[in-house]
């Protein structure tokens, strides 16, 4: 029996290299890749994609799946490495190479529909793609299965095990409690953005972020820092490479983008080396991701303490801070204002946009909501939700790449990544004496050894679920998170919430 | 018994995607990968070559090509397709996966032997890894099989259907012709070098650089530089890389690693787009990779007619150039002098290096040498034909890494690379009317013109020995190469050669 499981994990290994491999060329595909490659790239990237779905979908893993589930006295440890291997291999099954081809087609063809009509700001250019791109992933839900409702097939994919009902209760409680406090923000005075804004040259925002990641704990040897236009980590465990944005006169995108970047990168460099190639080596979910970003960028990157270390390096680096204040300056790094366009919204708004999504595409997988709708129905969540009058389907219902790409179920991620955020913050701060003194002096090393230990080293050993339960003690919820919001954004705006 | 033609085209055309991903992973490791990566891309290489080779090597693969061996009216394309696959296919599976995994496993142990060796100058250090590789390519000679010596075998690794009966008398002709040569110059005054010194700040160079890159006619839209301590090209067709290196206080370094590399990328970026993943977009054999470099570094690039083009710029970019003349410049990159390191060594002496290394590598694979000889031999052989004594092993018989990296049988094709590069320029000359002129004025459409029509969109229609034949007129010789030494360094010495 333990001859399988270890054919089991020979193969898997070799499975996990290929993604690796596959997430390197993409690394470079977006930072140094002469464009004339774009297409060759592609045919590289689709033959390793497709020998990787070959080899887990396989008739022998299949039959190594079976008879390793039936393996008497596992450890937690091997369970959960069958458990989520047999997860990959049933989802990357259930789907004919028919509908992969097809999907693999229409991504290329639906992205550029999509940049046009973006650009053109009209919807009708991408609307056949896309309802093509929304009935293949129907298709795919009904390949996968469901309890409930077609939707929870696609979340499955970026958020294993959570169900649309669980996310559409919390997001419901996160709603009504948000409301109120964004009118209440609404109401007050706003910061001003002044203290940071300004002269930033880009070499020296360069070695300020190297420093700020050298402190968070981001270990260089094992990774690097480069310039694209929108800013993502990849790779995992022995190189996992950052890259981030810069502007000249606003030293925020780079800045932030740095932090939130920093916290993915810490999560997969935070593995255990007896774990790689296997499934606890790798991340739990996109949600628990984000956790990380967001617990770094905000919980820890927006707040006072974390200034009181930064500030005076800040002023030292940039001359044109030299007569600013952290005050101030804190402000500008927490402005809320209900805007149009989600990768711009703060952190008390932008779940915001995640609901209205979220609501669209439930609907959209139960057909009960049609294409041509989207607009009209996506211009009236964003009036109700956000109070705001959109004037273009380009900020609009165009804004975003995930649908053209077929990421279907994605979007939800991102606003339980703010949830399990605060609700992990709030854990270590009662279990580290002295967290946030430590953070003031700008010392990671308390937070980031209960994050390894508690998250990071896990891996996959248990679902998303089970381990906010086991680190916090009970279940998500959006309590942290509000209780978060409350106390800080009482303090900056001077207001009671 | 077109459907297998077509088939056996598909799965070569996989091979290859595997190859060129593999050649990007492998430029990446040498520029940007963070260090601690490096088990990790072992692993990911190891694993996509491991791939490449299982399909290559498939029951199937040698089916298909027994169909098609057998097709009549076969195009002379279609022919050197077949012959091409069934080459690699041949050699591929004439190695059992026992001596493959052999050979993998003693490369970064005998590479780490080397690099301790050559730093203390210790052959002792490295024998024993030596003698292990020396036995298995012995091994690999026989499986592979061969007419004449074990030698040949190998060598037709690198430089397809050459046989060492011909290196040998070519090697043998090339050297009496060139001893005299060599004397001559070394009893002549040699030109300062101090023309070509000084300060050269590195941004300068890069865009120095740069500009010649694109006036030799290198697409950046599908290539790009980078710096890294050993200059190589990597990638093929669209995506093709140069790296270079730079002395802050001499261009000659930078300058003429950016002239060679910059000849063998063109090679790589002129196969026909139609051609894209057949043979026929490959290069033809070492040899003729190396003569496309040499022809740009050594025949125009330390030509005067090419600086009476560029040193007007060249001065124009660097300060230091402003009195200096074109005379003295082209007399310090033109310097000969018998050196013991080969990487160091100018265009005359050069191949002097590769006889020693051909002649004791023959020995060793026939069994007239003994492991434990090469040193000595190796200085005899330097004090023979180059009139050295050397100080240590280091600057002996450790210089070169290749026997560490298992190629053995690869040093000759350097050689052959200038007697190729100078047989094709003379035929280029008499072709192109005014193309020296052409040159002196920094134009260099009319050459890269015919090298592309006559080598580079062949790909490897031809074998070396026929293309040289068809372009030339005429079997290989060393009688141009002997010609264009003699003609320019007794301009150069003042002498008469």
């Amino acid at each position: 029996m333990m001859k399988a499981y270890d054919d089991l994990l020979t193969r898997y290994a070799d499975i996990r290299k290929l993604g690796l491999a596959g997430s390197i060329l993409m690394w470079d595909q977006n930072t140094y890749m002469p464009p004339g490659a774009v297409e060759m790239r592609g045919e590289q990237q689709a033959l390793i994609a497709g020998i990787a779905h070959e080899r887990l979908t396989s008739n022998r893993m299949g039959e190594l799946i079976r008879e390793c589930s039936s393996m008497k006295d596992m450890s937690p440890e091997q369970a959960s490495i069958v458990r989520e291997i047999e997860r990959q291999y049933r989802r990357a099954s259930a789907i004919p190479e028919r509908i992969v081809k097809e999907l693999s087609g229409l991504e290329p063809v639906a992205t550029q529909r999509w940049v046009q009509a973006r650009k053109m700001s009209d919807f009708s250019i991408f609307r056949d793609s896309l309802e093509k791109m929304l009935s293949l992933k129907r298709e795919v839900a009904e390949l996968i299965g469901y309890d409930d409702i077609p939707y929870d097939a696609l979340l499955d994919e970026y958020e294993p095990y959570m169900k649309s009902r669980m996310v559409r209760e919390i997001f419901g409680n996160l709603r009504e409690r948000l409301i109120p406090i964004v009118r209440s923000i609404s109401d007050a005075v706003e910061p001003g953005d002044e203290s940071a804004r300004g002269d930033f040259p880009i070499p020296k925002q360069e070695s300020f972020f190297r420093m700020i990641l050298e402190r968070m704990g981001y270990d260089f040897n094992r990774g690097r820092i480069d310039v694209t236009a929108h800013p993502f980590t990849s790779g995992s465990m022995d190189d996992v490479r950052v890259t981030l944005r810069y502007d000249e006169n606003d030293i925020r995108p780079g800045l932030f983008g740095t932090i939130h970047e920093g916290g993915h990168a810490l999560y997969e460099q935070g593995f255990l080396k007896e774990h790689y190639y296997t499934p606890l080596a790798e991340p739990i979910s996109l949600g628990i991701h984000e956790s990380q970003s967001r617990l770094w960028e905000n919980l820890i990157g927006r707040s006072v303490g974390f200034w009181k270390a930064f500030f005076p390096l800040l002023q030292e680096a940039f001359p044109v801070m030299k007569n600013r204040n952290l005050e101030d300056f804190h402000g500008a790094i927490n402005i809320v204002r209900p805007s149009p366009i989600r990768v711009e919204a703060d952190e008390v708004t932008y779940s915001m946009h995640i609901m209205v999504r979220f609501e669209i595409e439930t609907e959209l997988m139960d057909g009960k909501l049609d294409v041509d709708d989207i607009p009209q129905v996506w211009n009236e969540k964003y009036e109700k939700y956000l109070g705001l009058e959109l004037r273009n389907d380009s900020e609009g219902c165009l804004q975003d790449i995930h649908w053209a790409m077929g990421a279907v179920g994605y979007f939800p991620t991102y606003a339980l990544g703010n949830l399990y955020s605060a609700q992990f913050y709030d854990r270590a701060l009662e279990s580290i004496d002295g967290m946030e003194e430590s953070i003031s002096r700008g010392e990671f090393s308390s937070i980031l050894g209960w994050l390894r230990e508690n998250i990071h080293q896990k891996g996959k050993l248990h679902t998303a679920e089970e381990l906010v339960e086991k680190v916090t003690g009970h279940p998500l919820t959006e309590d942290h998170f509000i209780s978060y919001l409350k106390r800080k954004y009482s303090s900056i705006y001077g207001i009671t919430l």
